[in-house]
């Protein structure tokens, strides 16, 4: 099989997360870590803190301390959301989000917060000469995606945090595409106002039911779930400091120790040396597919994991079936979960092919999947 | 180490667990569920539905779409509260509530929602027959555990069943620490208005991560936390019916198939096996220390998974340290997250000494915890 569905979740993870997943329950060495004085215990608070360091450190975060566990990144972006908006907000964010995004939102915009959309231009890049335009008395952050996980395209950090000090927003980025493709180091630019959300089962390579809330905002949170923490039993709610606010009931220490060893087996590799992997064989797919007759691409030349497109007039499951069928290469069609993109380009009913890369493929794969799409395009 | 701590987490699970754990890796036949059609997602959507199954048939519900996967029981009773109660609802709950319950009902109570606290007797069990006197008018539901996570005492559900059909509530269990030591079988007893909420990682032997809500209410929830779900994308929000309401984001499908493992486990035993099993070393326990001087039991004779006590005046956390350091005898003390039964007792400065147990446990291990009080006891 040729598995180009990375940005959905990485399949093929480096053998030190799964053996690290294994020994996690098969040493029995990790109990519950909550307040627990007996060895096995202790050895758990202190794994999970040194993951809450080796992702500070890969992201270039001071305080491990602003690393909050979660399940995934939906529940990190609902978490974040609903305890910072209310009424009366205004927040401006993108056509290219993922539901993980938009649908918050949405909750929020029924309890009277107002959005808004920047669009997209016809090379898929956002329109972000409009942030101006969104500007309201009440607009108080912009909560965008740093890559579209549809046309892969990357969302200029740089433009937004710029405009956002010049008009002191606070800034929440959905890094579930970047983190673990991308080189990202906070610390090479601070930025004052900045809240990064990201999910441990992608390109970071670890398990599902890992998700993070990396706070650089110095925003005051309020809980949104709560329970039992371990400390201050008696008071009527968590804490609402960092970590603990977005840390309710046992935290799935099992999986944040594989999720561990995978950001570890990049930061041996070093992520300037993935992402260049990467971005390297993405160009070849780009260009190798792009001048094939019937093709159009919803991707653009700049640096991405993606490369997304459909051929003709048919349904993207209907490529993705075909490519499949003819040499085992996993793909994914559909909507992606990013309805207003598709509205936007006009794919609401065949969806669009999406072929998403990781540190795992190799240009073998890559040209046999240019082949793959040369044949169906000659013989459909 | 002889560990008596599995009310916290079991430590100690079947090998298989862990195993199943690897293999949804390092297999490589596990991806992305949402929506793929390549083998590797139909497989994980396959293998999800089936430890669906698994579930459903364990605890005797009909069907297994009516059991939403969780990242841990808090998780599970955040959603639950949040998603049916509003303002001017009144709620039945207990003074022997873990701040899982207790904090989401604290929020509640802060938005308008009424609550009543069922107190316990001096043998610890719940005065239900107070249930009568805190029925009013708008009394919605009873949110109640199936077993002290302090004491051990198990909450008489048909007495709770009866009194909510006679009065038309809903009941919502705290199921932790019986799922998976006590024969729980809903189809035995139909009760019509029932939510069942569990966590994996305790005595099922899943992976930390996993949680359920086991709907058999028919009630109509409403999205709290929402996000992709990989169908109906241009959907505002996610789908109301369960389990997709309870479900966002990436589902944690390589310890859910862990958890499927942990209780197809006990189901090979029998749970009825298992439950006889933790009984009698329980019962050995509890009579074994009971008539040691000094020693003050917060536990009573009835059927159980934990003995809780404490020595004379000495603080709890002395007593596991001792315990420890003499035999390696890894236990729990503090408050265990439930303030209002230390409040109740009179054990907020000290805490309690808890001991619980689960089907790896053995005889010897229970005679060399009973000689290790007596000791500390001769000592002290």
């Amino acid at each position: 099989m040729i598995y180009l569905d990375n940005s959905s979740t990485t399949l093929i993870k480096p053998d030190v997360v799964s053996k690290t997943l294994y020994e996690a329950i098969a040493s029995q060495k990790y109990s519950n870590p909550s307040r627990g004085f007996y060895q096995e215990a202790i050895n758990s608070s202190e794994a999970v803190y040194d993951v809450r360091e080796i992702i500070a450190e890969f992201f270039g975060v001071e305080d491990p301390l602003n690393v909050a566990f979660t399940a995934n990144i939906t529940t990190s972006l609902n978490l974040v959301l609903n305890s910072i908006f209310k009424k009366g907000d205004h927040i401006i964010t993108s056509v290219t989000e993922h539901n993980s995004v938009l649908r918050p939102l949405y909750q929020l915009e029924d309890r009277g917060v107002e959005l808004s959309f920047i669009d997209i231009d016809e090379n898929y890049n956002l329109k972000l000469e409009e942030l101006e335009n969104y500007l309201k008395d009440n607009t108080r952050a912009i909560v965008i995606t740093a890559e579209s996980n549809v046309s892969g395209v990357r969302t200029d950090l740089e433009y937004i945090y710029e405009f956002a000090i010049a008009h002191d927003l606070l800034v929440i980025i959905d890094g579930a595409q970047v983190a673990g493709t991308a080189k990202i180091k906070f610390n090479e630019r601070k930025y004052p106002r900045l809240i990064f959300c990201i999910t441990g089962h992608k390109a970071l390579f670890g398990p599902t039911g890992t998700g993070a809330i990396i706070d650089m905002s110095g925003e005051k949170f309020k809980n949104v779930f709560t329970g039992g923490s371990g400390v201050n039993s008696f008071h009527r709610f968590n804490s609402v400091e960092m970590p603990d606010v977005f840390e309710y009931g046992t935290i799935n220490f099992h999986s944040i120790l594989a999720l561990g060893a995978g950001v570890k087996f990049i930061d041996g590799i070093g992520i300037e040396r993935v992402s260049e992997k990467i971005h390297s064989l993405r160009q070849r797919l780009f260009y190798g597919i792009r001048e094939i007759p019937g093709i159009k691409l919803f991707s653009n030349e700049r640096d991405s994991s993606i490369v997304s497109f459909n051929y003709r007039e048919y349904p993207s499951s209907e490529i993705c079936k075909k490519m499949y069928k003819i040499n085992k290469i996993a793909s994914r069609g559909g909507i992606h979960c990013a309805p207003l993109f598709h509205e936007k380009v006009g794919t609401k009913t065949r969806g669009i092919v999406r072929l998403s890369l990781s540190y795992f493929n190799n240009k073998d794969e890559i040209n046999k999947t240019i082949d793959t799409i040369k044949l169906i395009a000659e013989t459909s």
